[in-house]
């Protein structure tokens, strides 16, 4: 094909009936963080570099260009660290706890594969200004809720901390050696992992560090886990996990979540808590999130912070289906063009979809056109004086 | 203040509030498209540069990066060729009128100044393969009521026609002055277009084209107009703007329109019919569009359209003020956060917006803020088992 008549690799056309999908979805979503207290704020899709480059992504992940003055530009990887920006920035005075929700496409330059494209829209919330554990809950509970509301029944929601695997691994191991572990924990190679740990670290703690990231589970792993390390951090943080344990199960959302230390999350931003959950089959989360107390400060407003973001492709692709129905309620036709548009205005004032038929020359052909789209009503507007087609 | 903190020139942050109203006016505007008959559609922010190069834009404006593979890459100035590309390859099946309908960021590096943002939010329509005047007044109506939607109370509407201006264009002037000439009428500079007429143009009829493209009224110039050329396309063009005004006025927006043909827009596709929509004082249209015969063509797929398209940063500028209401109605406290995440979630699913309290130590302190924050209600629940703050 020409290349003028495809779209560049990563890069998706939305069909009739797609868009729509989507946009049903956002708009349920917008409602839903409304519904929570957070107000919607929004940013450009282009930043300087230097301001997305603090998200500790690989920088061949980011698209750049140079403009006319020669700064570097970027095509934002994340919504999170624009808003920390223009929170340091231009919502200083605002009180805090500060809630804002978002939607937005984001960028990377991904290797393309299902369920990764390299534009995608993101929806989600950022809890700026405190740094308790019901912070961290409202977070969690509002993820949990846009699974449901993206109408992803079978998903789950797995959990991870930290301050509990990168803590341990400081433990373990000297700082370079650490952040390389790290990538290993991330890219789930724990036949790579085993070996660094082999060569490097204690063996004893290294088997417990090990068993760490290699199980997963229930709330009955915390109190195994919570004797792994006595760093007041660590102990702490599986304190919090806990009690946060305990909420999920009173308001009946314990069995949609499972804890799983070697969740870390590609920002480098976390601090706290992190969540990724999981639907229809899909290798990547749908939305993932968590608590990230330094990034403002990087900007320069010390506050800490939770939030999370929903792929919004991703949801609609592990939902599967279309559901939605456009097709309009009524075709109009009539040799009067200035009273077709009228009762078309009348009709629609009364909430139908109405399309006005450009092209039948009979209502024999307009019936036929209505019955192949499965539009239910044809009227047809008497009368003319000389204005129609 | 430091580059990290600021956004690159010709992108905007939209605080609290601003992101609200453009959220609202989106969700109008497509419930209005939708009404019509019309199918939402999108397409990725980033083309391949030959595409985008059609437009007949300044390259200059088009913001370009270089992709890993060496090709040239364009962050879209517009969504109708985007839309032209799309349909000629993945909607070609579709029975045709087609009508398409979307909303989306666009990108062109123009000077920057007040209502001129480098990225900026088109929400329009298009229909796509009927050449009947019926089309061109659907699409010119939707686009008055649009204007009617986003509030701009005292809206005009300029209309021109491509076949009359450019069409006696061609008969003053041979093609390449022909062009300089259109630039200058783009440009509004009468001045150098009375002397380029001066230098090349038989001067009797160059105060005719002067006398065209200089006045402008209502549906009573047509009839002068009509008079100035006798080449069956300029009059098939000047008789259908009558038509046009006829059942504009039967449907009672003929007050909203004027004629002026020194309107031909800055995309070189259009072939017939065009408008722009002023309002609010701002120098530049808030909406424009027409018809454009040629555009699918030149993807492979000969088939007439016309559409328009409505800046929404350019329409809110022009309404004015914030007037949307974002305060959450209930501001919720208590010790149990199981206990108060229940009863939250009770009180959204009454419709209310309902806000956690994460900060205040006491019942007076939790009603000074929802006093300072206009929130009416607050909601203590009861009782305690630890799980709290």
């Amino acid at each position: 094909m020409r290349k003028n008549l495809i779209v560049p690799a990563g890069m998706k056309d939305m069909l009739p009936g797609e868009a729509a999908r989507k946009r049903e979805l956002e708009s349920a979503l917008m409602a839903h963080f409304s519904s929570w207290g957070y107000r919607e704020v929004g940013t450009s899709a282009l930043e300087y570099y230097d301001v997305v480059a603090r998200d500790g992504m690989d920088p061949a992940e980011v698209f750049k260009l140079i403009d006319r003055e020669g700064q570097i530009l970027a095509l934002r990887p994340d919504v999170t660290t624009p808003i920390a920006r223009m929170t340091a920035t231009r919502l200083k005075e605002e009180t805090l706890p500060l809630r804002l929700c978002y939607t937005g496409s984001t960028f990377r330059y991904e290797k393309v594969q299902v369920g990764r494209q390299r534009e995608f829209t993101q929806a989600g919330v950022e809890l700026i200004g405190s740094d308790s554990l019901m912070a961290d809950i409202e977070v969690l509970v509002m993820a949990i809720e846009a699974m449901e509301l993206a109408g992803l029944d079978s998903f789950r929601m797995g959990i991870g901390e930290i301050n509990v695997t990168e803590g341990f691994l400081k433990e373990l191991l000297p700082e370079e050696e650490a952040a390389e572990a790290r990538d290993l924990i991330v890219s789930k190679d724990f036949v790579g992992l085993e070996a660094l740990l082999g060569r490097s670290a204690d063996p004893a703690r290294a088997e417990v560090f090990l068993s760490l990231v290699t199980q997963n589970g229930g709330a009955e792993i915390l109190d195994e886990i919570g004797r792994y390390s006595d760093r007041p951090a660590y102990r702490a943080a599986v304190a919090g996990l806990r009690t946060l344990a305990r909420v999920l199960e009173e308001y009946g959302y314990l069995n949609r979540v499972f804890f799983d230390f070697s969740i870390l999350r590609n920002f480098r931003y976390y601090t706290g808590l992190v969540f990724e959950g999981y639907a229809g089959g899909l290798g990547h989360p749908v939305c993932g999130g968590g608590r990230y107390d330094r990034l403002l400060g990087s900007f320069g407003y010390d506050a800490p912070a939770v939030g999370f973001a929903l792929g919004l492709e991703r949801a609609l692709l592990a939902h599967g289906q279309d559901r939605s129905r456009e097709n309009p309620d009524i075709l109009i036709l009539g040799e009067d063009y200035g009273e077709i548009l009228k009762t078309a205005r009348t009709l629609r004032q009364e909430g139908r979809k109405v399309e006005i038929d450009l092209t039948s020359v009979s209502l024999e052909e307009a019936r036929q056109s209505a019955d192949s789209r499965g539009i239910g009503r044809i009227y047809v507007v008497e009368g003319g004086n000389g204005h129609g087609k």
